[in-house]
């Protein structure tokens, strides 16, 4: 069994809270509300750039150059599957901009504070919840989606079960096996807690979302 | 009126309500029951390492000398306070720390994102509500002190309402109001914006150890 | 006259120098040694793994998307190439790694510490002597090459006169006149002493290699 | 044989050469011009700015608290140590400050670059050669003087040949010591390269304060 799918195991729990989040049963459904889609899709995009922050990061660390040389692929490839989600949403004009929430701002400081005083195997670490689930979350879904489903619902999900994506996750969990086989036990403690910190900031991405920005915190 | 008046002021509801907060009313009124407290010294504790850190960034970025001096300064004279009050609590055997909870993460995560990626003024405006809300805490609520009130809740007010404390906040209010005369808009805006993202977390900070660790998230 | 027109202005005498080194004129000639060649293309080498690295630091400091976009293609333009580079060496089996030299150290760690402390501009700076003075490089000597040229040194030259490299280069400086309109007067000082250090430590770069690794530094 | 000594003696030779430089003998013996003394000092201010924020980085990174104290303990006794020498050189009229000479800008540069990219080991390791270098240097010319020493000199040997500056430095060594146990293989090769790119660096530092600046490097 290797890393990843100790950590999986470790917390099946909340893995699939995460895959079962009412904003994705709801999405296949084709009950999801579109201003709730919408919210995502702008949450999204502040969260990218913090990914790409922390991705960039990366290409700083490495000190191997084959790693330096995956980190710049992950960052064209990343941006070219935001730039095709974006030219798809030109053509529903209903789109509209939601300002930076709460889990959007807790996930990016999240990220970025791994990437400037952690090794590149916590980086991977917090990196690997969302493009793991979401690579699950698309092959899981699509074969579930309601006929009723939006069009636009079924392209999103499809841009995660596909070739180029399924193949993208597949190099970065080799990287993190590869790292894991050098790490320290203190870095294996770091990457664990990491990982678990990851799915939670996940699950409360799905969770404001499905309240369209409303997380009820109290204040 | 001074920029942090300024900020104050555009913020005044949340200013309030984070100087209102239960938990130190009850404090003051000696009802706050001791496991809160507890709860929220170790939570601070989490806290202070953090905002080490993003001091130490200060140090790093300050283009000054005069102004790295000064966050040396800041660092020793945070540690001193730090251990003061662990020799208080010396006496208190009953105290227990707790594991690092939600809001101590994001708190730490929010300051050392903005001590790597922002500038020296953001830096300190990220930590400015922090610092002066605890010199306002201890100076407003130490006049208001129940007679029954524990002598460890009394000490810890006393720290932040004593002379030393009160010209270290002064001091770092005026390297504020300095950088401020020099930051171009672009980064005025990101100053006001984190002021504001650092008052909401102090806030949370109070809620979280209100309710000794339990916050009401929904995961 | 724009900001780049103006530095190089300001640094004529060295930037002359720097475009008019033996090391170039003797590879138009086609009197470079190979080994000193050779040489110079392993410490480029290892140049290259710091540029990457500072440019991953754009990546993670952009304040505009746009800007993060152009870093990311720039990162992968820089990358496509060096492999061309090495295809093309591949074909000459004579070539072997020299171990990194001083100059590359000293390079190396400027472009990091720039990276690390200072202002997008201010990055940009120190990496636009390099990129100005091979597009101009390439473009001089091209026309004044010697039919006993090495068909590998034509094919060097050739990388730097073409239409990619020049288009990737202009929007650079495009981004560099862009952020000048924003940038403090304590950061246009900034980068003129970093662009001026970055002359000389290009000069230096084919200095060291002209003399095959021996710098005479006295040690 | 602790890491330490093993590091001097592989590089025994260089150890012995930066502590028999000419700079040191002819202050020993009273000879080296006031200039040339005046000149390092300069040069050792642009230094300790660059060395306080390599160490900024380790309150940044260091993962035991204990670690982060002695690191910001490390930061207020060299703040200490530079205001007794200023305050020396107050009654020295004749002092006038050069401006940054290039080895003082290399050796702020590599500083930097560990300091952001490799763990606490590495960073130490880049910081060892200058406080143990100083020590031993102290403690042997100290015995040797000439009776026509300038009482400048002497005070300035006195300030390294001291019990307090002794303390600080085998605290840093015991800190050199333990992070060694932790590491990883890798990184005791990056530590090992590390220190003995900075025995060169504090090499260069005195032989271009032995010049008053001119070092010659050709350009």
């Amino acid at each position: 069994m290797n890393f990843l799918e100790k950590f999986k195991e470790e917390f099946a729990r909340e893995w699939d809270s995460l895959k079962e989040h009412s904003f994705l049963r709801d999405l296949a459904k084709g009950t999801l509300p579109k201003k709730c889609f919408f919210y995502y899709l702008s949450q999204d995009d502040y969260y990218l750039e913090d990914l790409l922050s922390a991705i960039g990061m990366l290409v700083v660390k490495a000190d191997e150059k084959s790693l330096r040389r995956f980190a710049i692929k992950l960052l064209k490839e990343t941006v070219d599957g935001e730039l095709a989600m974006h030219e798809l949403l030109e053509k529903h004009n209903e789109f509209s901009k939601s300002p930076k929430g709460k889990v959007a701002l807790w996930y990016g400081n999240f990220l970025i504070n791994i990437a400037f005083r952690k090794s590149t195997f916590v980086i991977i670490a917090s990196m690997l919840p969302c493009f793991v689930s979401y690579l699950e979350i698309g092959t899981h879904y699509l074969n579930k989606t309601s006929p009723n489903m939006p069009s636009l619902y079924r392209a999103w999900l499809e841009s995660y079960a596909g070739e180029d994506y399924r193949k993208l996750v597949e190099e970065l969990c080799c990287w993190f096996e590869k790292e894991a086989q050098k790490a320290p036990d203190r870095e294996k403690q770091e990457a664990k807690s990491v990982f678990k910190q990851a799915i939670e900031l996940e699950w409360l991405f799905w969770e404001e979302s499905y309240n369209c920005g409303k997380l009820t915190l109290g204040m």
